[in-house]
């Protein structure tokens, strides 16, 4: 036999893994999130991890606008490593977001579906940047979205920041100030926070003000919270407003109460309708949970009314974790109809670091099981494995352990990987069952036909 | 506004999607498969859909050997679309298995792991083979797999079948010819078996009988099913064994009893006890379940001892649908260390797609939702609201109708949906909540706090 050669692996930086300690929390907080969006009758869907090229390019908006074009950059493209000539199959490009695959699912299967359609997503995407801290190349999103021909109720723009509060202030390893009542309704005032708006107040301001520049303007206002006051109104007046105007933007960018904003045209009256819709169907969170903040704009890509951001209140310079909004249309590339949309989506796999960097997280267990069933010889292999059938078929997870190795072996074995309980067949005929509660240490009697943790 | 252009989006060949209430039926069959893999302690864990490609090109094995040349030709590596010069990264690319990631990450990880390191993974993976009918591109695996160093216990060879036999026999959507008592007790005896062998006990007799073509010789019994046994004597013949020979090795073949089979040396008698006891431990199963088949041997790839295949009684031309078995050595490439292991793997996504396309599936409910609230008016917005979270916190998944639209047309909406009650909140202050079942046209009284499905 010839020498082998070692390749030694290494972590590809930007593609996260997990112990499989890691990996069982982070699926309790998947199951949770799933949990939730189904609990509002959102259904799933499941996308391929590729499009075709052609349906990503013709996402329409100006790149320049959108981010499209930094967002190109990041895009990652298949190629078969051994292609045949004359390939002549379409390129196929890994999905950078949920929202593009939405676009192109809906219009593909319209016909087939009931709208208002109400799909959550929760999927790896793909985005070949620089991987830098806090910033994957593989991560999950979970997305809910809601789209409807024509008219999309504005009960959703609703919906979403309540489903999102629910979610997040119950999810595993987050902070909890305090829990009342159920487990649902975890109160963590003082660590998140979703601050929603709608773009057509801070627009239809600069329409009444005849400014026309609006990406410029709503570019700065983005970043008020980053360089301040001072700096804002600098570079508003370098672009040619007066100090009227930015006074007026500044002053609507920060007002705290909605209800005092007088509306100077309709889409001011609209936006600010919109939004003390939205504001008092949530207002049953608890306080500071979800407040309204003229001063988000999200950027400058495709939304139209609410937006929202949700921040650590605690560290608002880690960004937001989780962002969304009212989109006008969102499949007019690929179908010739007008289809309204409102969708959120949770960064999952930057909020999941977060918290297992700053060691939030219960990783105590590295195995599902809840008992082992320790095998004493042999001869009781049998006995073993229909013990721990017995114990399985009532719902337990149960590891039977592989040989008859020395008790006290078998019963490290369940401790290294945080098995709860230990259960002992009876080694002889006389015998009884036992099972040991390796947390208390104490050790009794128990029927597996009956015995409950 | 200029003119949009549209760009229809279709179908790509190979990458399957489903409506909402086929997904619906994935993700129950997805869970079922996953609770039970947790029922018999196996752990999560999740690699990154890409490798190195030096990681996948240091598996080994005789490409000609292992069908290797082949799978090479079907990996995708990527490409960033816009890619800066002198990119000095290292090339990605899809895994086509979970083989390979599993083996990669133990090699990485063993430090942090407890073996033996039982795990479980379901995740996509991808193969840019020629599509054709039950063949995807990308698809879904379900594995599991045991791994310890030195030596495993071939406790795990026969834990391994009866794990996938509770799986498949009690799938959502799979023909049950009878179901006894408990739910995860199915019987579909005349629908799937599982067949399993040594390659021990083929590759023992032909050491004994000196035959060293071992290669051609297991190809060609791999295909006595397909091709039958003339075929083979003429194929076995022509690569020059003896008619002895060939009688030999085809009573072996088409042994029933492997209790009768007399073992020529150690290899042989090795595989026979292995085998015997897998058999043993699966007694329990029903008849028919497991059988031994001693024509098994996996084709030509690395198993080394037992091995597995899954086929439908009634159609064993569609192939395996859960297949694996014994390697001596999975990491060997990546690690300094004997790393034997045993596993099995469903192939989730030909397996459901069969049924799917055999109208196996109840696709009945499009949306998860148990209930619809209706909204009767836009003043009772706030007591439907509550309604429903109430009904929520209560554990039922409740959509709240969005709009205050004509009762028949709300009910019209849960009937479309598949959603089995509506639920009345109270529509004047002297009002009772009432309920709706669908199925039934029943309704009647009931109070949001305590009714039960």
């Amino acid at each position: 036999m010839s020498k082998k050669q070692i390749y030694k692996p290494r972590p590809v930086s930007g593609f996260p893994e997990w112990l499989p300690q890691v990996r069982r929390v982070e699926q309790q907080c998947l199951d949770h999130i799933r949990r939730i969006f189904e609990s509002y009758g959102y259904c799933s869907i499941e996308t391929p991890a590729v499009e075709e090229l052609d349906v990503i390019n013709a996402k329409g908006g100006d790149p320049a606008e959108d981010g499209g074009a930094d967002v190109d950059k990041e895009i990652y493209v298949l190629e078969r490593l051994h292609k045949e000539e004359n390939d002549k199959e379409s390129r196929l490009a890994l999905h950078f977001d949920q929202t593009v695959p939405l676009a192109r699912y809906v219009a593909q299967h319209f016909n087939d579906l009931t709208f208002p359609f109400k799909r959550y997503q929760m999927q790896k995407v793909w985005r070949g940047e620089r991987p830098q801290a806090g910033r994957f190349r593989e991560f999950y999103q979970c997305d809910i979205d809601v789209i409807n021909p024509d008219h999309l109720p504005r009960h959703f723009d609703a919906e979403m920041p309540a489903i999102i509060w629910e979610i997040l202030s119950s999810l595993p390893g987050m902070d909890q100030e305090a829990r009342t009542g159920e487990a649902r309704t975890g109160i963590i005032k003082e660590h998140i926070q979703l601050r929603i708006s709608n773009r057509k107040i801070l627009l239809g301001l600069l329409e009444a003000q005849g400014i026309e520049d609006t990406v410029d303007v709503t570019r700065w206002i983005d970043k008020l919270d980053k360089i301040g006051q001072g700096a804002i109104e600098k570079e508003l007046g370098d672009i040619g407003l007066t100090s009227a105007q930015i006074t007026d933007i500044l002053t609507l960018a920060q007002t705290k109460d909605i209800r005092s904003v007088k509306a100077q045209n309709d889409t001011m009256k609209e936006g600010l309708e919109e939004l003390v819709f939205v504001m008092d169907n949530l207002a049953h969170l608890p306080e500071g949970a979800a407040v309204a903040d003229l001063s988000i704009v999200r950027g400058l890509d495709y939304y139209t009314g609410t937006v929202y951001e949700t921040v650590f209140t605690d560290d608002p310079g880690y960004g937001s974790i989780c962002s969304g909004g009212r989109y006008d249309d969102l499949a007019g590339n690929y179908i010739n109809k007008h289809l309204p949309g409102v969708g959120i989506s949770i960064g999952f796999s930057r909020l999941f670091d977060r918290l297992r960097d700053k060691q939030k997280l219960d990783t105590s267990r590295i195995s599902p099981a809840d008992i082992l069933v320790v095998m004493p010889s042999e001869e009781l292999r049998g006995l073993t494995a229909q013990t721990a059938q017995t114990l399985r078929q009532r719902g337990y997870n149960v590891e039977q352990y592989h040989n008859p190795q020395k008790i006290g072996k078998q019963i490290g074995y369940a401790e290294k990987k945080g098995i709860p309980y230990v259960w002992f067949p009876p080694f002889d005929a006389d015998g009884k069952h036992e099972v040991k509660d390796l947390s208390k240490g104490e050790q009794s009697e128990a029927d597996p036909q009956t015995w409950k943790i």
